[in-house]
């Protein structure tokens, strides 16, 4: 799978895709069948919500779940990416933001850049954001908003908020994205589970909490030229991945016929 | 003032009224000029967010500031309500809910009549909650949730949330609100600053927090029945208003003519 010239345009100018039915039915089907499994259990990679105690976040899937291993090197994943940034890219981060129904909380105004450059010493914003809607994603549940242009800014300052959510980040001072959404406005991401979500490591995003009865799960893959890896190590591995392998794009069935990706790769 | 027939009609079937332009650019700017100084008050009548410090709601307003004691008058407000619920209505709360931006947290799914009972003994869902946008209110800065047809389901299960937010609340159950939602959707009460909203005392409503860079105040007043007056007194005055005597309709200029108002009360 490529990305058209036309795609190609959009993501320069407004700084993500939107890419509606990039994987069907029965493969987020798939994808949700391990997550109960993974939800259940009790690592530190499994991240709660402040308040309430639902999952907010569960990281390092690729490690802990075969289909994960496999989705991360998912052709419709993994080209786009190649073909945006470089060729070679390492699994950077992996996980599933969850936001459930009532409890699902706030991710506050931020670009993954401010916490790669300033936690992992991550030298350029090269690193690209894939995401897969796990749920049906409309203007109630907790949509991720972006900010359109506001890639185009370069690294806006920044404030590391360690109280708002149970997840300290790095969050975008209040006079800035203000000014960037006077210019670009707010642009939330909607549509059917299996769309998908392509976005930059400048991108300034976010999503409000999801008061509404549906759940609201996101699958994400953040994918980093190995030529741009991290230089210093204070997260966990769960939270920025430490094998810079770069990945090999697996069949485009590899959800379903789990023999298919299997037998690619010792074929290689 | 009175409502047509079909607005009647449809505040029966929906069980809420959303009123545009029902006060002037001249009568809101009116309103809030007199906010930052009750903003600035040191009083327990002001209540601060959880976090952050911004102000949440501000009450007992028509007690300490004049133009407010006229706003509760104002026959925009007054007539239709007396025309809804009974000719003999009280001042039973009266605020202005702030959604400061960035900071305004959520209000969570609740009805009012939950609280009058619980709290103030009052014994019928008579009263009415009647509300003017003071700012612009879009999708992304808190707009009012309602559940429409909610009201049609009598009192709903409710607990006591005393710790999601600084406000204490009789909070809508999960599963009933699921339900509702179910059956009517959400309905988000849009529109520009001056747009009036009317909803009964069963209407199940709430409001997502305001992560936009837009401010979303909303003053509202609730006008109960003198024959429906709370029976007991746990809560402040400024919560639940013990002045019982019937308010009378000021003079449609009240607000922007505030001799108008009190010629006609001398002369009363």
């Amino acid at each position: 799978m490529k990305l058209t010239d036309g795609q190609l345009a959009e993501l320069e100018s407004k700084g993500f895709l939107v890419l509606p039915e990039l994987f069907s039915a029965a493969e987020v089907a798939a994808i949700r069948a391990d997550l109960p499994a993974l939800f259940a259990e009790r690592t530190e990679s499994n991240i709660r919500e402040k308040e309430g105690g639902a999952v907010r976040t569960i990281m390092g899937l690729h490690l802990r779940s075969a289909l994960f291993g496999r989705l991360v090197r998912h052709p419709r994943l993994a080209e786009p990416a190649r073909q945006i940034a470089r060729p070679k890219l390492y699994v950077q981060q992996v996980k599933v933001n969850v936001k459930a129904a009532f409890e699902g909380d706030v991710w506050q105004w931020h670009y993954d850049f401010a916490t790669h450059r300033r936690d992992d010493g991550v030298p350029a914003p090269l690193a690209l954001n894939l995401h897969i809607l796990l749920d049906d994603v409309n203007q109630f549940n907790g949509p991720l908003y972006f900010i359109p242009g506001s890639h185009k800014h370069g690294p806006a300052p920044t404030y590391h908020d360690t109280a708002s959510t149970s997840y300290p980040l790095w969050v975008g001072d209040r006079a800035t994205v203000a000014g960037l959404i006077a210019e670009g406005g707010i642009a939330p991401a909607l549509g059917k589970a299996g769309t998908g979500l392509i976005f930059g490591d400048l991108m300034v995003h976010g999503s409000p909490g999801n008061m509404s009865p549906w759940d609201r799960a996101i699958f994400s893959v953040i994918l980093n030229p190995v030529a741009n890896a991290q230089t210093t190590f204070a997260r966990p591995d769960y939270k920025h991945g430490t094998d810079f392998t770069p990945i090999e794009p697996l069949a485009d069935d590899c959800l379903l016929v789990p023999a298919a990706a299997s037998q690619m790769q010792s074929a290689r």
